[in-house]
């Protein structure tokens, strides 16, 4: 795939250069494996994204998914960006209030919210709450009772179209609309919004116009009532980037068994951010004028598109194995403990200190840990491998971090680069680190 | 399955109880999600494999893998029943040194050793590195050269039978072989050991038995040289539990499209651990007599099998869903974050808190996570459930901790009971925790 998907270059020495950094040297000072984060992306992605809206006159509102890369010194970029939060746990709520993000500026989502999140979502009168289930509706009425409040809500409702399962209130049998009942007699709930969430890195706008198609039948049922009126249409996030792709069941085990390389996506077949907002708005005001509805505003939460192609993971090849095939194995210094996503999604990888060398040779790939799950994959064209390589995986700004443990090693720094320059925004785990909680260590 | 498989109990008023104490009140103590070691298991299970052991009137020596549990509170108390450590990373091998574990008690292991491992196990002399490819050899002999010490190495083989991949050096193809003759020419570097690992939770002996035959040619080649004598065989771990089983991709399928609930795993199946051990003996003493090889020692290294079954995760009911056929999900407040070996093991999961009830109601399981993978399965027969009924997963002693993350969430608190008697042994991790690393926190 062309490096300028990710704005990353090569330098005279055919080195991989990040955010105007030399990934070798990077390597170099902070050790690998190394996360590379690139704030220019950020920003850019960000402006993008909120380009897209603002050039339909759409009244919006971007939240950024905490969950997919919940690391205080890319999450300040983001929201001097202007971004807002959408979090998922007490936690995530926490550090948002934290980071100094306005109440105002907060979604609480998620499907089994503690108690404890509901408390401070409701003593900070953050902007709206999504509620997953009929139960929620009564225990966020119990809790905003006691306290005095009235609260902001929102419904996420299961469309028939995209995620359902433990998501949602179902449209078709009229769960949704009996939370807005239920709601109407709650004297401190505000009903705001209808939300839903559909998938993830969805590549065109699709699903989100058909969930639209749905969610309209709700909202001009609710707006009919002389009571209620929504403010809010929150479409989740979701959307994609070029150069990741889920993997499906049968190419793991053509790769598995056979050794044939995954196929990268194809750029040219996915749709860009800003094109699937411009077809979501077509459709959105398309359907207000036919449901005769003062547009709403609309509330986004992207996660993957603001930073998936804005990080990358530094890992150096070790070792070399020869699989029972013939095929070498490069054995790397990282691996499920902080890049899961590689088994089930397909990230490119280059070798960042010898751009140039031809990527002809199928090679496996495998991490530090004693387990045979530590297999990213069977096949992999790269040029061929040797001990001390630098191999840099693309698009880990997104549920790399989330998704990392201590599975026997420390988890990585990661450093932001920025003009040329690069700074520390999370230090490597030390080994004490691992066991400060313990007694008897 | 019958809970006299874990020594576990029920009180009058049918709650589960531990090492002596009620679930509910741990629980309620100390908040969930929360795991619960019970301390007696472990040393009846460490003393239960070390008399197969010692019936058998067999040199040996058994070495606990930190990877599937490294917590000190645990570990602590196996190396006070006599347990090595088999490590795979230098953070291991540092805690093993930190808690006191004796270098000669010390083996370490691993596809991708680093610089820092090898140097920390040459400095400490500690018993066993066992190497895992042909360039493993030239690097400890250079930094054994450095500090003018002998090291102790063995040679992970792979047999032909169990794992392979990024395991091991072939038998078949002489890599093995080739291993002990490089070794042979290199004065700093003293061969001891074959070693083995097969798989996990493995339920007989079968696997041991034939890689035996096929690492007994190879022992007499080497053992027929006089320059060389090897003192140890040392045949890894992969000893299975009878309340743990693998998964399959069309069981999963079945669960997922179709409701069909998981079958436990068959007690009557799996041979406990010490007939295990007198079959593999049996076929030991068998191959030294027919090859006329004075017994070596015999090494293992457990985890599963000292563990897994000494450990639950107690994690609460906050809500409920129906799916879209219908059938209830309960949300819990553990998900894949402390509790992924779920989505590829059999666990029984009972209702702590009504013991009693009649599991007679099929129902899916999920986390609290925002995400359509915190889906531990579709269907498991339970009693029916309500928000606030606390369930205890079984067998979290083995891989929940090593992988358990920060996925929008802190990690749980460890309990260790013993004798009616409960002691943290590690705290919850606070939010503050989660950031500590942070610049610009």
């Amino acid at each position: 795939m062309d490096l300028s998907l990710w704005e990353a270059t090569v330098d005279p020495q055919h080195h991989l250069l990040v955010g105007g950094c030399d990934c070798t040297r990077l390597a170099a000072d902070h050790g690998t494996p190394l996360f590379v984060v690139d704030e220019k992306k950020i920003r850019d992605n960000y402006q993008a994204f909120d380009r897209a809206l603002t050039a339909h006159g759409i009244e919006q509102g971007i939240y950024y998914s905490y969950k997919t890369n919940p690391v205080p010194g890319i999450l300040r970029v983001l929201h001097d960006c202007g971004a807002g939060a959408e979090v998922i746990s007490p936690y995530e709520l926490w550090l948002a209030l934290k980071l100094g993000v306005p109440p105002e500026r907060i979604i609480y989502n998620g499907p089994n919210k503690s108690a404890e999140g509901l408390k401070t979502a409701i003593d900070h009168g953050i902007k709206l709450i999504n509620i997953n289930s009929l139960a929620e509706i009564d225990h966020i009425e119990q809790l905003a009772a006691e306290r005095g409040r009235t609260v902001c809500v929102g419904v996420r409702v299961s469309p028939g179209v995209g995620w359902g399962a433990q998501f949602g209130l179902k449209l078709e049998n009229g769960e949704a609309l009996a939370a807005f009942r239920r709601m109407a007699a709650c004297p401190h709930i505000d009903p705001q919004a209808i939300h839903f969430h559909l998938g993830t890195n969805l590549q065109n706008a699709q699903l989100y116009q058909s969930a639209l198609a749905h969610v309209f039948e709700l909202l001009q049922f609710i707006q009919s009532d002389p009571g209620l009126h929504l403010r809010y249409l929150d479409l989740g996030g979701g959307f994609g980037v070029p150069t990741v792709r889920a993997l499906e069941n049968r190419e793991i085990k053509l790769n598995t068994f056979f050794y044939k390389p995954y196929h990268p996506p194809s750029a040219a077949k996915i749709k860009p951010v800003c094109q699937i907002i411009e077809d979501i708005a077509a459709t959105f005001k398309a359907l207000c004028l036919r449901f005769r509805i003062d547009p709403p505003a609309l509330l986004f939460e992207p996660g993957r598109s603001l930073t998936s192609n804005a990080e990358i993971l530094l890992t150096r090849v070790g070792d070399l194995k020869t699989s029972a095939n013939g095929f070498p194995i490069a054995l790397l210094d990282a691996g499920i403990n902080v890049a899961r996503p590689i088994t089930f999604e397909y990230h490119e990888i280059f070798v960042a200190n010898r751009m140039a060398a031809p990527a002809n040779q199928r090679c496996g790939l495998a991490g530090p840990i004693c387990t045979p799950m530590d297999f990213f994959l069977k096949s992999k064209k790269l040029p061929i491998l040797h001990a001390g390589d630098l191999l840099a995986v693309m698009d880990a700004g997104a549920y790399f971090t989330s998704f990392a443990n201590n599975f026997s090693l420390p988890r990585p720094a990661i450093v932001a680069v920025f003009e040329g320059r690069p700074r520390l925004i999370r230090e490597k785990e030390s080994y004490d680190d691992l066991i400060r909680l313990d007694r008897d260590r």
